[in-house]
């Protein structure tokens, strides 16, 4: 083709799509299609996290994941919160696993207007988060950067067979969740459109957004009962992650009973919102969603009540494709993928985190 | 103190000194002193890489560094590039430290405008470099962010005995580097400033900068022999590799012959630039610097020239502090601190790294 005719061809031609039209999964899939495969990866790319084989059973497992200002800090998030969940991010997807992190490091990409005290608060958030789920940060490194970017990577161990992969839910297996859902759905209409709540939800929406927990010990504690199928985290939303484990383990999923968290029913029915967008659709949630085997079911409630959490039986895994919720009438409604997607789902704050305090 | 006091006392107090002022260093001090310190982390918080004791003498290590593209991608440089720089940078801290990186996880923070075809770039740059150090991206996730940002994460393995720290330089040992300084300062004066550079140094010196490589093979086959007392990669300039190292084994150094790459000498004198300069505060060099015992530099050489790389000897370290370069004249000439340092030295690009192409 003569140059002039290429250049008449038009950008799209040249360059292809943009990322805010390809979205975030899409442009995962290119990048992961041009990438070599290590023999000693386990598990695959795309489960929660990546691993290495050390040999003797042992796997080193390796997590990163990036908090950008402008789509991972809400208004009203103070420094030192998002640096916690920038940990507590990563630290979510080991817990899915059954992983537990050792070492952390963070590496900083900062705005120059940056005040001493709000560094002292990110260095107090990472520290903080990283102890409580007795990991060191054990290095990094700082850089200059349009808008605030912190992006951890996590090292920790664990037994290949212990390793719960999102790909192991059979027909019949019981879908459970560590805890309810909802209450950041509700937290985030409130930070990001002044959604008045009322006074008890709008406490544990607020903790549920700004002060996030992983669930940690309970996720080891499952993983090390040997009786989950597969599990992954729910930080891009209930309904993306019940969409993930059928993806990865060809199952459909009948939900039975919405795992929502006390008061977020009442509360969205009286804002006059759906409580089943914010069950499903909420996002920014560190629960574990997990297949469970039938005959491993008493031992995974016991396992989870030790570790100080009560297992929320939501459904089973079926064979025949599909994800849908079983309404109060009988009804089957589907439940579509969807949840948060990079590129194509809008920002929370205001494109330069400067409500970051 | 009333609120009215505090609001006089004014934002310097409230928030203090701003990270322009403060400097990266200081910076990192600063996020430092506020971490808990690990018992199973070597080598300690600031070495070139971090380290974790897997037991049996055998470290975990771990490394991460961010590419920001407004700060680390001068103009001309492309996406592919960009990516590939993002691994080698990293690649280099371990190869200092004489450990073999295995698995890389890839955070990207991508520009919603960024075209299909560059996405595709940057995993060929990223799968390319992995690979070319015998590594693998084994992992990672994208996001939204208004520059482009690429920070890497390397896991490897070291037998701590081999791990070659900052710290162990004693008077009397060799100072020696795996290479010539001076090609990226031409380089990037080319590209950001427009200098014109003569034919056979132009293309040295922008390889230098586009198409960098990490020291790697050389690096490991020095730490294997055993006979180096401390290093470090030259990333942010050869003055400054000197006094991390004159800080952290508590010695002094003289230079008793520039290390300057072939041709650089001369080109600087044509332009009318100080080849003393170019030599010592050029940076994003990834050579290797370190000190080598008196008894073990004959086996030094060779254990480098069965990697492909002839060591240059340029001084030894003293018991006297300072860091100094004795001229041809005899004179000593001080070599400050100094080199890149974020927040400080300005930006490579323009703020958007839309450069990268």
């Amino acid at each position: 083709m003569r140059p002039g005719l290429a250049y008449l061809w038009g950008l799209r031609r040249q360059h292809g799509m943009r990322l805010a039209e390809l979205g975030e999964r899409k442009a995962i899939e290119i990048i992961s299609s041009l990438l070599d495969r290590a023999p000693d990866a386990f598990p695959p790319i795309g489960d929660d996290v990546a691993g290495w084989r050390l040999g003797g059973g042992l796997l080193a497992i390796l997590k990163t994941d990036m908090l950008v200002a402008s789509t991972d800090i809400p208004p009203g998030m103070t420094y030192y919160q998002a640096a916690r969940k920038a940990v507590v991010m990563n630290v979510s997807d080991m817990a899915a696993k059954g992983a537990r992190p050792l070492a952390i490091l963070a590496s900083l990409g900062l705005p120059g207007g940056l005040a001493e005290e709000d560094l002292s608060d990110i260095a107090r958030g990472l520290n903080d988060a990283a102890r409580r789920y007795g990991a060191f940060i054990v290095g990094g490194d700082t850089n200059e950067c349009g808008e605030l970017v912190i992006c951890c990577s996590l090292f920790g161990l664990c037994h290949e067979d212990e390793l719960v992969p999102r790909s192991g839910a059979r027909p019949g297996d019981i879908l459970a969740t560590t805890g309810g859902f909802g209450l950041t759905y509700l937290g985030l209409k409130a930070l990001l459109e002044g959604i008045e709540l009322s006074g008890p939800v709008r406490e544990a929406a607020l903790k549920a957004v700004l002060m996030p927990e992983a669930r940690l010990e309970v996720g080891l504690a499952l993983a090390r009962a040997g009786v989950l199928s597969s599990s992954v985290d729910s930080s891009d939303g209930l309904a993306w992650s019940l969409h993930e484990l059928s993806r990865a383990s060809g199952v459909g999923f009948l939900v039975e009973e919405m795992p929502l968290a006390p008061g977020v029913e009442e509360e969205a029915l009286r804002l006059g919102l759906d409580p089943f967008e914010a069950c499903f659709y909420g996002g920014e949630e560190y629960e574990i969603v997990m297949t469970v085997r039938p005959d491993g079911w008493e031992e995974a409630v016991e396992a989870a009540r030790r570790a100080g959490v009560e297992l929320k039986r939501m459904g089973r895994a079926v064979g025949e494709p599909g994800i849908w919720l079983r309404e109060p009438d009988g009804n089957l409604r589907p439940i579509e993928a969807g949840g948060w997607e990079h590129f194509r789902s809008g920002r929370h704050g205001d494109g330069h985190g400067r409500d970051a305090r």
